[in-house]
């Protein structure tokens, strides 16, 4: 078994099912050494994450939510590649579905980023953006990422 | 006449001028094999649609403004590459103008992701994200992309 | 003393030190030949510039955050490369920290645009977003860039 594989099992993480799109797009596109991920929403037990930080959802939830979307694109990553061929996690976006008003979205951001670098190590460290917006159907988050593979 | 366009008359499209952008930016730019687009916004006979999601617009008059949005990418692509070197559309970027409330962002931007595989087919399906936000002058949406193109 | 360092000294900019990540996060990070940069946020003299616009700030403010934000744009770029290895501004991004009414974003993204051609040149000619979110800890505005670089 892979080593990244292996990691996620010691950690207790199942990939998994990627959704199938709904609409004319795709999981994830390979060009040349980088692979670029669609927005993956938190889905746990086929559950989606509802709701806007600052209003329906708490700090924790919020960050339990963007982890379930790393854990989401890490499924999308092998629809097209083993993990273990990922040589650099570059660049992770966060979307936070937050209120107006709210201020913790790079708090919430850390679930996806710790995750990341628990998985992968020092390769995870990674590029960042982190904002608070509205996410289509009232979905607690959503994150995508560019990553690099072996040629 | 090279397939891209044929096809966009067959489906009765015309690319506008691209706007002369009012700052330090340009339309598109390549590097390696990619070209990054900038934010285009919905612009149909010299007229800008604007307003809000979940206010001014329906989702019928948003989900046009990202086609509208997306043709106006075609003609970006085109100040700086023929659109039959286009190889794949890699990322889809959607920036709908919506209150906070509204959910329905990734209908609207099934506007323009429907729109790009009609005309590209297989190599147009695309990694994309949709989400809410305030767009500049209260413009309706904005979309950006990033395609591979042949060397 | 290379050319774009002396183009700051011109202009009076003093890079400012990149603030250690608070998380498993980098400043910036190469792939091929291109640097995806972290959004940067604005600081000087060690204050972060904070507030929305439309509701605490101006767009003078605003603007000039995003001016600060590019400034640390550069700091990000020279942790892993001088900047005179800087062949392309490919594309900026700017996330404007901004009530859901105000419509100014693009022009407080011009504080970064232009300050960016401004030192840069032709080759800082770029690829552009500028958007409305809350940004998080309400701070005023985040760019982030993506740049080519020389071999």
């Amino acid at each position: 078994m892979n080593k990244i594989e292996s990691k996620l099992i010691e950690l207790g993480i199942e990939l998994p099912e990627v959704p199938k799109p709904v609409a004319n797009y795709i999981p994830a596109k390979r060009t040349g050494n980088l692979i670029y991920i669609a927005g993956q929403i938190p889905i746990e037990k086929g559950i989606i994450q509802k709701g806007k930080l600052g209003k329906d959802i708490t700090l924790k939830e919020s960050k339990y939510a963007t982890k379930l979307c790393a854990i989401g694109c890490l499924a999308a990553i092998k629809t097209i590649c083993p993990l273990d061929k990922v040589t650099s996690i570059v660049a992770i976006h966060g979307l936070v579905n937050s209120t107006s008003e709210n201020t913790e979205q790079a708090d919430a951001m850390n679930g996806a980023s710790d995750f990341i670098v628990q998985v992968f190590g020092e390769i995870g460290k990674h590029t960042r953006t982190a904002v608070g917006v509205s996410v289509p159907h009232n979905i607690a988050a959503s994150v995508y990422m560019i990553v690099e593979i072996e040629d």
